[in-house]
């Protein structure tokens, strides 16, 4: 009766964990709340049957469990568009739109000099982060007592400088300086090996995508696992002889041991039997997800690179800041794919999706001139929005919850283990992660069955 | 069908909310998870049957709703015991514990001065606070972007002075330094009066008893009230006609308006239909409760009155770190309470009741002599570990929660409506806020019926 492990979540770290178990002869379900699998990646297509990405789509060099997987599922990747000039802005504060084109930023010498001493500061303190307990990094209480806006404040003199740690917090954490520990900002960072490479495309985590999308990479994987399509899971008890796991509308799976995948926050929201330790449920009060929207907006064809630019923008003047050439290899339209982040999403997640798109159009008039103002299809997601996400890319650490918290993050309560991009000492918060992570606990659960 | 109101949660608020909507001719029922009312506040009793209080119990002058409610019910206060002199010792970093008695702490001179100059700028900081909207207050990005750990540090330069803000957090947000936010600390001190009140005994937050218990308030306000025990609810659906309250035993009941009093934590947990827009839930995400275990060490008698002792302790050498004497008045015995809180609580949470009591014990020989190496009796409640609470005393700001998501915490959504003591602006955090939050709800909700 019932399996030997339940997973509870299709996305990657689920299906990595169940495809690792499946692979040891083990009998194994995995239940999803949606009626698709791949969680924080999801496909789409344009109305000219295109297809698009709706949430996580890159990948890039040292995330190699992923460039494996994609060959071993018979996938193959596509490089991100990249030749070309960004278009690149500092200098909110200033008022100021600095140069439209070049790949270095057009800001002053002293603003540059204060931005590189800065990188290299917080790229120093970076790699002295332990990966696998943060808490016990040197230091760990004064680096987690405080923001990384604090860190900003002290350690970044110029305008300019303060503003591009800014951009990168909401680029690649989706919150806002005054939301992150500075221990986590400098833990996630080393994650992903360095700031560079969190920002790059070339070399970056930008880098490359799976041609036909990253969903497809858990399509794949779920063929041949027994995957229960939309059932949420409302509630888990255990016993001495195994693990319920039960649906909000009564489905029951029941197993030896079971495995949540889920984005802490909502991890936190399942009904445990008996009720989960404090140190475990007091961390997931506190361990929220960042906030995004996701937008594609569709051109005639990617007029940007007529003029020798790229289609990337770095920009603080937003509320579309962050934008890539998102139009994949052979297709004749242009794509431009960016984000709405951190504050930008919070405000704007309550508007309608025609006021997003008007403000995220004038944006891009801005960045790439007036044939920006004549877009053919728009297309968004809103993470925050979504009720079995709830905020991407990942959940973000305030100060003191790792050195409050850390060890609950991945400590089994009994026969409940955890998983997901979040738990993983390496590339935390991208898919790299969540594969590692499900498979590495996967081995944990193998460990004990 | 259905009633007017259906209210979520039998604690002060919610009981408080349904009394005044009931005032005006309106039906409502209140739906209760635990078979008692109450909330954070709860009764219990000794071997020998004298009253004791496992929650919230103190009251104190400005709280003036609360000794209305208090009088109109019947009931009658009692002053906390106070005559004699406070054990007080700061000084964990230098390995000193200073002078034993004293009711100013016996510090040396810089540390004093250096102490009284903190609280004067923190003091002056907090009156600037707006207690209606916080993320309003002049200057409230810079304040809420650095942790109240990080003020610490720079405007306090002696170890004691530190210590003191350090043992004035645990004591008054059951967390620690680095956990709130800078602004969220300000307001709170503010929406209390300030933190001389919120620390004293005498015209102070301890200052007064509920003769027989505060539960006695929570009891006394359900009589003729319709109260539902046992019913924890799971769901709350809403359209264009009504509420749905739905229990995790599928039973369902209907109104008009629903408020939901949970602290934020565990509002964030039910599940909504539609769901909740993400301004809402990123919110809930990020309001965290405070960790705090409440202990009662009885003696055959009071003896630490004996010596002069008023069986006050302030300490930050722990892990028992505030003590009160918690003897009615009238009663042969001793009993000292105090509290395990911030990290404290954390990490004593997974140990046994006996390993806590012989913690505590040891500290209480430590402040009072050999004498208090012999309880009587020990009776503990671990609020993290409380299903339907999981933390005391009430959510706590990060840094950033205020300032991006402030005007979330109170305004409804569609039929549904907020109250607690979280969401009061006076007494945030306190009894007196969850009666005048529960009121100013009832007032709100009878305002649209």
């Amino acid at each position: 009766m019932g399996w030997d492990v339940v997973i509870v979540g299709a996305g990657l770290s689920g299906l990595a964990a169940a495809r690792a178990i499946a692979a040891e002869g083990r009998s194994v379900v995995v239940v999803e709340a949606r009626d698709r699998v791949g969680g924080r990646t999801e496909g789409g297509t344009l109305s000219d049957g295109q297809w698009i990405e709706l949430g996580g789509q890159w990948i890039g060099p040292t995330q190699d469990r992923m460039y494996e997987l994609v060959a071993e599922l018979g996938l193959s990747t596509v490089p991100t568009y990249n030749d070309g000039d960004i278009v690149f802005g500092l200098g909110r504060r200033t008022g100021r739109l600095a140069g439209r084109k070049g790949a270095v930023p057009r800001i002053n010498p002293v603003a540059l000099a204060d931005l590189a001493q800065g990188v290299t500061r917080f790229g120093r303190l970076a790699r002295r982060t332990d990966l696998d307990a943060p808490w016990t990094t040197p230091g760990a209480h004064r680096l987690d007592e405080q923001t990384l806006a604090t860190w900003i404040r002290r350690n970044l003199r110029t305008p300019q400088g303060r503003a591009y740690f800014e951009l990168f917090t909401e680029a690649v954490f989706a919150c806002e300086t005054a939301d992150l520990s500075l221990l986590h900002a400098l833990f996630y960072t080393r994650s992903g090996t360095d700031l560079d490479t969190l920002m790059a495309v070339d070399r970056g985590a930008q880098q490359d995508r799976v041609e036909g999308g990253s969903v497809l990479v858990s399509q794949r994987m779920a063929e041949g696992l027994d995957v229960r399509l939309g059932q949420p899971v409302g509630a888990i008890s255990q016993d001495g002889s195994g693990v319920s796991v039960v649906t909000r509308n009564g489905t029951r799976f029941d197993g030896a041991r079971v495995v949540v995948t889920l984005p802490p926050t909502l991890a936190g929201r399942l009904r445990y039997s008996p009720a989960l330790p404090a140190q475990r449920d007091q961390l997931t009060q506190k361990l929220p997800q960042g906030s995004v929207i996701k937008a594609h907006v569709v051109y005639e064809s990617p007029f940007w690179r007529d003029e020798g630019l790229n289609g990337q923008v770095g920009s603080d003047t937003g509320p579309f800041k962050v934008v890539f050439d998102n139009s994949p290899p052979g297709y004749d339209r242009g794509i431009l794919s960016g984000f709405l982040e951190g504050a930008a999403a919070r405000s704007w997640s309550g508007r309608s999706p025609a006021e997003r798109q008007a403000a995220i159009v004038e944006c891009l008039v801005r960045y790439f001139g007036p044939r920006a103002a004549s877009p053919v299809e728009y297309v968004e997601r809103d993470w925050t929005a979504e009720e079995f996400t709830r905020g991407c890319y990942g959940a973000h650490f305030a100060p003191g919850v790792w050195t409050g918290f850390g060890p609950a993050l991945r400590e089994p309560v009994g026969r409940v283990h955890w998983a997901g991009t979040e738990c993983s000492p390496v590339w935390n918060g991208y898919m790299e992660g969540a594969v590692l992570s499900g498979e590495a606990t996967a081995r944990e659960v193998l460990g004990v069955l």
